[in-house]
């Protein structure tokens, strides 16, 4: 098994047997229905990874790490109700409003966002719990971003809108691992514009597949961006040339890697995942 | 100005002066809009004044007190909305999703929730922000039991909903003061006892003023929950007894405070209040 793969079960594993509040009831389904539907596990493996290559047991990241995918499916969620992007497909599955109802699905998604705090403070310091909170508020001001800009994004703009959106959830991963290796503050400014350059190389990436994918292999609508008449890296600056932005932008996580210390092989293996995703 | 009236203004100008997350942009009008509407800061007002029946000052209670109001108002906004309880009044104001649309209304809401959590991670203990998730919860599993749950309730289901919906966030006023304060453990659970009165009392009169109450005075659309086929206290009960419920409730909590040790004449005045509140 490799690497990548062994950290990917052991998040993989951990949500399945995470608890949920009692308090949630029935609705517990809806949340295991949108949390255990296959996903990459990109953010938690990101998360364990960083761990390992700063020397500690993945074990000690776990809640951290799976906190981070309990806000992405949380914004998954509520990005595919009919009043944001209008999503019936996620995963290869209904979305939980077509599942549940767009009533539960609501409910689903406030319910992962609290349980993601619930279990970042398994933690005796705030600090996880605190990146947490500052990366879901970008994310949500990058979705508002998405949501109330109608094809008026130059370059720029974009950067802006996905480094919100997608870059600092993205980034939180390598964040939150600095802060429960215990990484002086000093020296996480390295690591954290590392997570900033991985965070744009996958939205690259996933505007690429967006315009080339097909839905057997997204498991999601493709195409949606173009129709929706979003700006993308794709509408912006063509094919061509946004895979050739995703190379160099590769190319520069991959020299951020060589200046940072610890054993960053696993991470290497991640970034080039990441690169050649096909879903 | 009364004691009630200092601790609400105290809560109100520091909600007004609340920084919100700069990543949010444009949407922290939304958020403002909602949290800004003329609430009667009741859970808040019950934090600081259990804090200074503790003989804490109530600054150091603010960041607590208002993360409590920031999640209260955030069900608020996503409750109003069409696939909930559709509800287009709030606080005598069009409710947000009105107001701003759908999209942004279900993005402010989940801002709201996450600025709390922020709000919450201020104090060095992440014990604050601990109670705020579990109260979350429960509160989220409430409005689940209340949007699935047909006039099929008795009266144990009902107050096991209301215990839920209302009751854990009006606790979790008087938990967050006890943890800030410092009590120990073993002296938190007659606290706890108390709030959870509250909580019910609170509940208990909400249900006689959706009866009797009217869009002016409430400042929401009244007798919604019969339009619905809710089940309520009023609608269990019938009017005079659900009142004389409210009556039982107050002597029962008023009965908890004289055991409880400090200065605890503001919390008769606030109990006081909620029983006699006119919306």
């Amino acid at each position: 098994m490799s690497d990548l793969e062994r950290l990917r079960r052991l998040a993989e594993d951990y949500l399945a047997g995470l608890p949920f509040a009692a308090a949630l009831g029935r609705l517990e389904e809806a949340l295991r229905y949108s949390l255990l539907g296959g996903g990459k596990r990109i953010r938690p493996v990101l998360c364990l990874a960083t761990g390992e290559a700063l020397g500690r047991d993945p074990h000690e990241l776990l809640p951290a790490a799976c906190s981070l995918e309990l806000v992405h499916t949380f914004s998954l969620v509520h990005d595919d109700l009919p009043a944001l992007d209008d999503d019936a497909l996620r995963r290869g599955q209904p979305s939980a409003h077509v599942r549940f109802g767009e009533d539960v699905a609501i409910l689903a998604g406030d319910a992962l966002l609290a349980e993601a705090f619930r279990l970042a403070l398994r933690y005796p310091s705030p600090d996880v719990a605190r990146e947490l909170a500052e990366a879901t508020l970008g994310m949500i001001g990058g979705q508002y971003l998405d949501v109330t800009t109608d094809g008026e994004l130059d370059g720029e703009g974009l950067r802006s809108l996905h480094s919100l959106k997608t870059g600092r959830l993205i980034g939180a991963c390598v964040n939150c691992a600095t802060a429960v290796a215990g990484v002086r503050p000093e020296e996480r400014a390295a690591w954290a514009a590392f997570g900033g350059e991985v965070g744009l190389l996958f939205q690259i990436v996933d505007d690429v597949l967006d315009a080339t994918g097909t839905a057997a292999e997204l498991g999601k609508t493709p195409g949606k961006d173009e129709a929706a008449g979003k700006v993308t890296y794709v509408s912006l600056y063509g094919l061509e040339r946004a895979r050739r932005l995703a190379d160099e932008t590769r190319a520069r996580v991959h020299e951020r890697l060589e200046g940072l210390p610890g054993e960053t092989s696993v991470l290497e293996e991640l970034v080039a995942a990441i690169r050649e995703r096909r879903a």
